[in-house]
């Protein structure tokens, strides 16, 4: 499994990967789902990765070697982010259907669907979700975040903290605990965990932060997490006393 | 969907519940999903379902039945509990074969899944999980809740909140921070909720809350604990500094 975060604030793109990949409980391993391409001063790109790990590598090797022999379309000559979008679904596509035709197990998925984003000069930043269909969206405007892999355990918080104007510090921090929620509760999820915090029209390499399983600030945050979380707890508002119970009970 | 919650502490057996039915995104409703049955200072038993509503109904109606009909095997007759769950897997099991027989669709589902739990005189309280197939487990000892239905996104706060020696109060805010959140993040899931929380060889019935939409007290719980979250949030250690980005950017 995977667990990857794309926050949109007013001043920053944030992305978030875990590390962890699994083909079957007995085949763990720990692979990047985080790539970024980029020309100083021109153009920035994060992509994250979810799904089958040999289309998402061979999307990956695609686009380097598009960049590498100056093809057509790639990253470095597209005009707008929106048309990468589409040029990374259809390299997602191509990688599926050589799969496919090879005649599989009706079992057999070779599915990815990426999160990607950045921003080139005179175009708006953005983030989007690209499906294994190779069509994509934006995040909604109300909760300005994407989410893929294991999303469902880490999303109640997000929901609560993310808006246009959470602070970098925040965005990154929700992403973290997000994270580390998601990784408690799922073991196919895990460290390192690593943070992208693209800062919007800079058109500079976001800043990196990579967090491996004993790192000792990922072992901090969790503590306080947990104890601020309990202390809340602490403080919500007293129970109301009960009610008639026989309405719902049946008793001889 | 569904969201049902059951915690097992030292004390007592808290049962949560969420109301809202769903065949298809345009055929919403209410149900209550909550059972009891007892015989005060003998037993008592609380039942959650989730999954076919009228496989769930058919369960119900077969235990209220054989009690009336004082069957060889019923709810009140029944020496332990955990026959009392075979019973019940039993009776789920046999209302969904009549179903499969009548040869539906490929697509159809028969399947309901349910918490049970309770107390009988002279054995320990347990709460077991009831698979479609009729078989059932008890709460695990390190985390000792069960959840049916759209279980994810509120199970990272019951991870840290809830142990062997939770008080009742935390343990039914515990359940209801879990259910607003996943009413938040998931449509389907929604109010009334409600909680019946059982004291541990007491042999009454259990103390019952029911929270409506805009339950003064829910309102409360809600915008205290969005509250509480964001302050523990602004106290969260501050971030380290950035790594070197080049290990991962590819920069022309």
């Amino acid at each position: 499994m995977t667990y990857c975060i794309a926050i949109k604030t007013n001043s920053h793109l944030v992305f978030a990967s875990d590390s962890r990949t699994n083909a079957g409980p007995d085949n763990v391993n720990t692979y990047s789902k985080m790539f970024c391409w980029g020309i100083p001063g021109q153009r920035q790109f994060v992509l994250l990765s979810a799904g089958n790990l040999a289309t998402s590598q061979s999307v990956v090797e695609k686009i380097n070697r598009d960049i590498k022999e100056n093809s057509e379309v790639n990253l470095f000559n597209v005009k707008y982010l929106s048309d990468a979008a589409d040029y990374i679904g259809k390299l997602s596509l191509e990688a599926q259907n050589t799969i496919l035709q090879a005649g599989m197990n009706a079992g057999f998925n070779a599915e990815s669907t990426f999160i990607f984003g950045g921003q080139i000069e005179g175009d708006s930043a953005e983030i989007f979700m690209i499906y294994p269909q190779g069509n994509h969206i934006v995040c909604p405007q109300a909760a300005p975040f994407l989410q893929i892999g294991e999303i469902k355990y880490g999303k109640p918080l997000l929901d609560r903290v993310i808006h246009d104007n959470t602070s970098e510090s925040d965005a990154i921090r929700a992403a973290m605990v997000s994270m580390d929620s998601t990784m408690r509760s799922n073991s196919t999820v895990g460290p390192p965990i690593e943070i992208n915090s693209y800062t919007i029209n800079s058109f500079k390499p976001g800043g990196y932060r990579v967090f491996v399983e004993d790192d000792a600030y990922l072992r901090d945050l969790r503590d306080s997490w947990a104890e601020k979380l309990l202390g809340a707890f602490a403080g919500l508002p007293e129970l109301p006393s009960v009610s008639n119970v026989s309405r719902i009970c049946r008793n001889r």
